[in-house]
């Protein structure tokens, strides 16, 4: 069904196996002990990351990075990865920038919000200004660089809320619109 | 440390014991089988809710809940809970409100964003329009009613994230501001 539901067959708490039932109190199946009796929640998880800016304008660059792993080897995404425990959204999008491309940013706004249900994800990416057009890719990217909009490899963009991102901020860009923030899902 | 972190003494895909180490290509601890291998991952999750309006303008009533569970029995909320797997943010924010106070709303923009690092949790918050000042309150709910600015019970807010999203409220109201997102966090 969703990418992570019913992972339990067993009780991380105690080892004993897991069923999945609805509780008292509840309206959904969720994965109980037959133990110990605790009941494990599954939810949706959050992706962060940026969209990274040199220069100003509408000949302004954005930065993609080409992936070094799975999925989508190969392909161009803008900086993002699993929210962690411990930090902010605006602190784990500046924490994938750093990771994936080596870049450094001024943070800005939250730019877009995207609903990814078939995989129980929201994606979240930020804006951010480039304090240096100098890169220096981690082991998840083949190569770091910036793009003009007419150079953006746009049947190479590896995940569909990267390329919903993009085309908002070009698009705001060319009507000289505000940068608010943009939700949606992806279907 | 963190409410959810370090949940994971048994592997949940097979039932063997599990621990926490430094994965190769990786840079935090993760519960780690034993057995299998698999690695499991904590990460944050997202607490969805309303900011149900009655009205417009300065005499615009908001919506509360009391508690009729722990944690804060007792104590009023706006509408809100967990995001499902196989939902939304904002249809996840819809049904908390239905099955918290019975309202029936409709949905506007995402308001507040904010960070409950210390929980492991992002609290999202969406402005919303009553349909009818008729409420149906579920069994996680005392009562639920309306509250003019002045009447709102400060010294009884059950959490922080509410307390900020409705001060945010009344201030955007008072100066006539539009209603734009507020990102924060919670320390």
């Amino acid at each position: 069904m969703f990418f992570k539901a019913r992972r339990y067959q067993f009780c991380p708490s105690c080892g004993a196996p897991c069923v999945y039932q609805v509780p008292a109190d509840d309206n959904r199946e969720r994965a109980t002990c037959t133990r110990c009796g605790t009941i494990h929640y599954e939810n949706p998880i959050n992706v962060v990351g940026t969209l990274p800016v040199w220069g100003e304008g509408p000949d302004g660059q954005v930065l993609l990075c080409k992936r070094a792993i799975e999925p989508r080897y190969g392909l161009w995404t803008l900086p993002a990865g699993f929210l962690e425990l411990g930090e902010t959204a605006i602190e784990g999008a500046k924490r994938e920038t750093d990771e994936e491309a080596g870049a450094q940013v001024e943070m800005q706004e939250l730019y877009c919000l995207l609903n990814v249900v078939s995989v129980g994800q929201i994606h979240l990416f930020y804006r951010a200004r480039l304090l240096s057009p100098e890169f220096d890719p981690g082991p998840e990217t083949l190569e770091a660089r910036l793009f003009h909009e007419h150079e953006v490899p746009w049947d190479q963009i590896a995940f569909r809320t990267v390329r919903q991102t993009l085309q908002h901020f070009f698009e705001d860009r060319r009507l000289q619109r505000p940068y608010s923030l943009h939700s949606g899902d992806i279907v």
